[in-house]
C-alpha cells in the first residue's frame, strides 16, 4: 500500500490577516471578452476570494483565467468567455490582504514538502519509476470507484496493438471516465479497426501496405459519408478500438481539431475554443488525468486542470501524470509549479502494457 | 556559387504508355466534403490528369487531397472542401494507365539521385550544415527577389532577444513574404515590445520579473479591449518585434489558434480548418518554407505544401527547410519522402542569428 | 509463434566469378600494430577469403578490423592487436575478383528483403513494438538453451528497483550468459545492495538520503580495501543485485573503465583496449546481444558484433536490440547497415520490467 | 560590457564557530589507494581544512575526491592515487566544526543569489541565450590573456568544415590554452585533412564517397605507421585542422581512448585512469571550461574541475560551459549544483561558428 491520499488543510481563516481582510473588488465588464484593468489571474491551487465577508473557494478552477461572483458564488472563467456585466476579481496580492488568498501548500505529504521541492529538479530517463508505478496501480482502483479519470492521448496510444488493447481494456473497465485527443488518434484508431494499419503499417507486423497512404483517407472519407465515427461503428465495419470501446462503454471522447488535420472526422472540433469548453467540461471534474504522449493535448488540459477538487465539502487533489519519451515534453508541465505533476520518461505504448497487464482482469484479446 | 536552380524534365508524354493513356475518370460529388470511392489521393509530387485527351499538370497542389476538374482546369481540394456536383478524379494506379500520371522525379540533380536517397538516412546533431547554410544564404537572396518565401515558426523565435531582431531584420529587409504562426508567437512578441519579456522572463538578461505570468495576461486583454494587434501597434505601445514588422512591411501574418491558447488575440482564426485554408493561400505560392522549432505547424505546413511551384510554363522546385533541436520533429517531415526537405538539427534561435550575419545588411539594433 | 529462425544460404561458390577467383593476396606485418597498405576491412556480414583455393569463412568477425591467415585459418584481428610476421588479407573489392568475398545476403526472410529496408527510414516513439516483443520473448527462450545471450548495459538499469530485480531474475534463470558494463553499473548496483540507494536517491521512494553522495564513494572505498567486488560479497554485506547475481550464477561480467570514473572498483579494466578484448571474448561468440540505455557500450559492443554466427558448419544470423529513449542513440547503431538491429525507443526500465513480467516464472522478490 | 567578474568574499573566520573549531582529524592510509574510513569527500566548492590552528584552502581541488595534508599543505588527490603513508583529512560535517568547512557561495553575485538558484529548474530550446553569448565573448577576450581556457570537445566539431575552421581559428588566436578530446575527434580531424571527409562523407558536401568507411582506417594505420600523429603532421601529409593546429601552436592536447575506438592514434591514452590525471593536469588550471557536444567527455571534465580557481593570494571562479543539442546532456552536469555552470540548448557547430564570427580578427580561410 504506497498510496494515500493527502489531506486537505484549509487556510486560518480565523488568523489576524484573513479575519480583517476586506472583501475582494469586483469591477464590470464593459466589453464582451475584455477583462478590467487589474484583474486578478488564477493559478492552479486552491483560491479564495471574500465575498460579503466570507471567504468563498473556487471551484473547477484553473490557470491563467478570471474569477467573477455568480449568484453569490465564483465561477472562474477564461477572458474570452467574460459578458458585458460580468463582475471579475481585481487585485494581484496573493495573500489575502486584498480579499484574494492564493493557498499552495494546503496538502499535507508527511513532511515531505521540502523534498517535493528537492526532486522537482528535474525527472529523466535515468530516474527511478517503481514507486510511481505502484502508487498509480492503487490510485487507479480507487478513481475509478471514486474519481473521475481523464486520459488525454496522443495518436502513438493507437499505433501499436498491444497498447491501443491495452487502452481498450482499462475503457471497458472501468478506468477511464473521459478521454481528450486529436482528430489524429481517432482516425487512425479507426483505421486500425478497418485496415489494421496505422498510416499504413500494420500495428502488429510494421508491414507497410501497398498504397497504405488511402487507408487512412478511406477511413475518413467512410465515416464523412455516414455522417460520423458513431455511424461508422453502428454500421458494423468498426469492431474493435479506442472509439468503438469509448462509444460502446458511454465514455465521453472530446475530438479537438488541429491545423495539422487531415478529414476531419465529422465530430472532430474544429473550432480550438468551442473544443477547450468541451476539454474543460471534464478537467473540471477530473480528480487524476494521464497525458501520454501529446505534448500540445498534454499542455491544454494541465493549463485547464487545478490541482484540487472540491466535491460538497471536501476538498482533495488532483493527480497529474505525464508520460512522454522526452524530457523537455514531460518538463515543460512541471515547470508550472504543482506539486502533483508525476512525470514518467518512458515509452506511453509500454506504459499503458504495464497499466493493462496489472490492472485488467482478464487481458484484452 | 553552391546554389544551382534545378531544371524541371517534364514527362515523354509521347511514350506509347502516356500517349495511349485514357482520360482520367471524374465522378461528380454527391454530398458535401465526400469523395467517391475510389478517389485519387494527391502527393507532394507533380501530378498530371488526362482531360480531353490533353494531360493537365496540377497547380498548387498539396499532399493527401483530391483533384477536382473545374472549368477545364485542374484544382487540388480538401476533402472538406469538396461541394456538391465537384467532379473528383478517380483511380489509383500512378503511372498513367488510368489517366493519372505522378512524376517523382522531375528535377535535375546533376546525377545525384541515388545518393540523394542515400543520405536520407537521417540528418542528425552529428551532420554537417556548412553546404546548406551556404546554399541557403545564396536562395534567399535569389528568392527575395524571385520567390515567395514563407516563414513557420514557433515561439522560441521571440523568446531570445538576438532571434526576434534578427527575425524582425528579414522581414525589414524582403526575405519574408508571409508568416504563419500560432496564438503563442504573436502574444508573446507583443509582450516583448510591451515588458521586455517572454512569459515573465526578460528575453536579453533572463531574469523573472515578480508577477510575470501576469505580463502575457495583460498583454492579451489590452489588444482584446483594442480590438486587435494592429490597434495595439498603432496605439504607439507596441514599437518593435515581428509582429510590428510584419504589420509595418506588409507582410501577411496568419495566427492560427490552438486548444493550448490563452486569450486569444483577437485577429487568431480559431476555426484551425479556416487557418488551414488562410495558411494554403501562402504555402500554394511558397517557393521556398522553412519551418522553425515548431512541430505542428511545422508538419501543418508541410502537408500543405507541394515539391513543385508552377509559374507560367516554368515548374521549379519548392525548398523546405526544417530546424529544429529534435531528430524526431526533423525527420518526422523528411519521412513524406521529398527530395527537398532539408533539415536542420539546432536551436532555431542560433539558426536566425546566423541567417540575420550573414543576410542583413546593417544587422538589427 | 512469431520468431523463426533465418536460414543461411551461402554464396555460389560455383558460379563462373567465384570459381574462377584467385587467391586473396597476403602480406606480412613488419611492425607491431601496422596493417599492410591495401589492406581488407572487415564488415559486419559474412565474408570469405580464397587461401589455397578453398573459400574459407571468417568465423567471430567484426566491423573494422583486419583479416590475417594463421595456420590456415582465417582469424579477424583488430590493427592494433597485429604482431610482425601477420600475413593480412589485402585487396578492397568485396565481390570475390581480389579472393576476398563479403555476402551481406545469406539470411533468407521470406522475401523481405525488400520491405526490411523500406523501414530503416528508422524507427522512432511513434513505431508498434508488440511483434518485437513478443518475437524476443520466444528468441530468449531459445537462445537460453541454444545461444549466447550477451548483455551491455547502462547505470540506469540499477537505478530503478524493478528493473533491477527484473536484470537479476534474468541472470538467476538462465537468460544472460555474459553481461557487458562500466564503473557505473557494478558501483551503484553494489551502492544499492548496501544504501537501497543510487547516487544517494533510494531506487524506490526517490528519496535522497542525507550526505547520499558519500554512498557511492563508501561502497567503492569498502570494495578497494577488500581487494574486489567478490570479496564484498563474500564479505556477506552485499546480498542482493546484479554483481551479486552474476556471481553467485557465473555469469562472467566485463566491467570497462572510462574517464569518469570514480574509484574505481577493483576489478575495473582501465585499460580500454584490454576491456575491449575482454568484451570481444564475449560478442565473438554472442548469437544475441540486447544492448540497454547506455550509448557508448552499445556502439562498441555493437562493432564488435558481426551479424553472423558459425558454429561447426552451421551460420546463423545474431539478433542485436538496442533500447535507448533517444532516438538518436538507437539510430546510431542501425545506421551501420545491420539487417538485424532492431531498435526499441523506450526507456530501459520498462522493457527490463516487460521481460521479467514474461519470461520470469516466479518474478523477483 | 555584460560581463564582470565576480567578487570573493572569504568565509568569516574570526567568527566564533570558525575560531574555536579544532584542527581537523588526519589519519593514516595503510593501503595504497583506500581512504581512511570517515574520510571527507570534496566538492565543487571552495573547502578549507583547519592545520597546525590555520585553515588552508585546497587548491586544484575537484569533486568526490579526499584531501591529504602533504608537507603542510593541501592536496585534493582520487582515491585511486592515495599512497600508503598518506594523511587524509577525515569527518563530514561541512560547517567547520570538525576542522572542514566547505563554503559554496563565497561569489558575489550583485543579488542575484536567490535569482540564480530560481532559473537553475532548467535550461531548454527555449531559453533566451544572447547574453550568455555577450558574456562568453568578453569572457574569453579577457581570458585569452589572463585565464587559462579549456575546451572539451567530441567529434561533431570537426564533421562540419565551418565549425572545424572555427575551432582551427580560435586555437590559432589564443582562445585555447588545452583541449581535452578522444580518439574519434583526433582521428576524423585527421582523417578531414588526408581526405576532406568524416567517417568517409564530405565535411562541406556531405557527399560519401566510395569505399569512405576506409578512410578513417587509413588515417589510422597511417598515424600508426608513422608513430605518432605529430609525425604525420610533420610528413607534410597533414596541412590543416584541429590536430595541426594545436601543435602549430603549442596548445596540449589530451587524447583519451574509449572502448569503441579503432586504431588508436599511437597519444591516444589507453588507461582511462592515466588519461584522467592527464586531463586534471589542465582542469586543475582551468578558469574557463568550454564542453562541446561530448556527454561521457564534458562530466568526466566537469567532475575534475572545481568551482574555483586560487591564484596566489586570490580566487577567482570558474566558468563552465555546456553546449550540447539534448537537455538531458546539458542538464545531467548543472544536476551537481555548480552556480556557474552555464548550458546552451544548441548545436555545438553553430555555437562554434557564432564565436568565430564574433571573436576571430580574419575568419579561418
Amino acid at each position: 500500500m504506497v498510496f494515500e491520499m493527502p489531506e486537505y488543510r484549509p487556510p486560518d481563516f480565523e488568523s489576524v490577516t484573513l479575519a480583517g481582510a476586506p472583501d475582494a473588488r469586483l469591477v464590470r465588464v464593459t466589453a464582451d471578452g475584455v477583462a478590467p484593468e487589474g484583474f486578478h489571474a488564477t493559478t492552479i491551487f486552491p483560491e479564495y476570494v471574500k465575498v460579503g465577508g466570507r471567504w468563498l473557494l473556487a471551484a473547477a478552477s484553473r490557470m491563467d483565467s478570471v474569477i467573477t461572483v455568480e449568484d453569490g458564488a465564483l465561477r472562474v472563467r477564461e477572458f474570452r468567455n467574460l459578458r458585458t456585466g460580468d463582475m471579475v476579481v481585481v487585485g494581484r496580492a496573493e495573500d489575502g490582504s486584498q480579499g484574494v488568498l492564493v493557498h499552495p501548500f494546503g496538502f499535507s505529504r508527511g513532511g515531505e514538502r521540502e523534498e517535493a521541492f528537492a526532486f522537482r529538479t528535474g525527472r529523466t530517463r535515468e530516474t527511478s519509476y517503481s514507486m510511481d508505478y505502484d502508487r498509480l496501480y492503487e490510485l487507479l482502483e480507487y478513481e475509478r470507484e471514486h474519481g473521475y479519470i481523464v486520459w488525454v492521448a496522443g495518436p502513438a496510444v493507437v499505433f501499436d496493438y498491444d497498447s491501443r488493447n491495452s487502452m481498450v481494456g482499462l475503457i471497458e473497465q472501468g478506468y477511464a471516465h473521459a478521454l481528450l485527443a486529436g482528430n489524429a488518434l481517432a482516425t487512425h484508431d479507426l483505421e486500425a479497426a478497418l485496415f489494421r494499419t496505422g498510416l499504413g503499417q500494420d500495428i502488429y507486423t510494421q508491414r507497410s501496405s501497398e498504397n497504405g497512404h488511402y487507408n487512412h483517407l478511406d477511413t475518413l472519407n467512410r465515416a464523412r459519408a455516414l455522417g460520423s465515427s458513431e455511424a461508422l461503428v453502428r454500421s458494423g465495419e468498426v469492431r474493435d478500438g479506442v472509439v468503438e470501446a469509448c462509444l460502446r462503454c458511454g465514455v465521453p471522447m472530446v475530438v479537438a481539431g488541429s491545423i495539422r488535420d487531415d478529414g476531419p472526422l465529422p465530430e472532430t472540433v474544429g473550432d480550438v475554443y468551442a473544443a477547450q469548453d468541451a476539454m474543460r467540461a471534464h478537467t473540471g471534474k477530473a480528480t487524476t488525468l494521464i497525458c501520454l504522449a501529446t505534448q500540445l493535448h498534454a499542455i491544454a488540459a494541465g493549463n485547464m486542470t487545478p490541482c484540487y477538487q472540491v466535491t460538497g465539502d471536501t476538498v482533495r487533489p488532483v493527480f497529474i501524470y505525464v508520460i512522454d519519451v522526452s524530457e523537455f515534453a514531460v518538463n515543460k508541465l512541471r515547470d508550472r509549479g504543482t506539486l502533483e505533476v508525476i512525470s514518467i520518461v518512458t515509452n506511453a505504448q509500454d506504459f499503458l502494457v504495464h497499466l493493462g497487464r496489472r490492472l485488467l482482469r482478464e487481458g484484452p484479446a
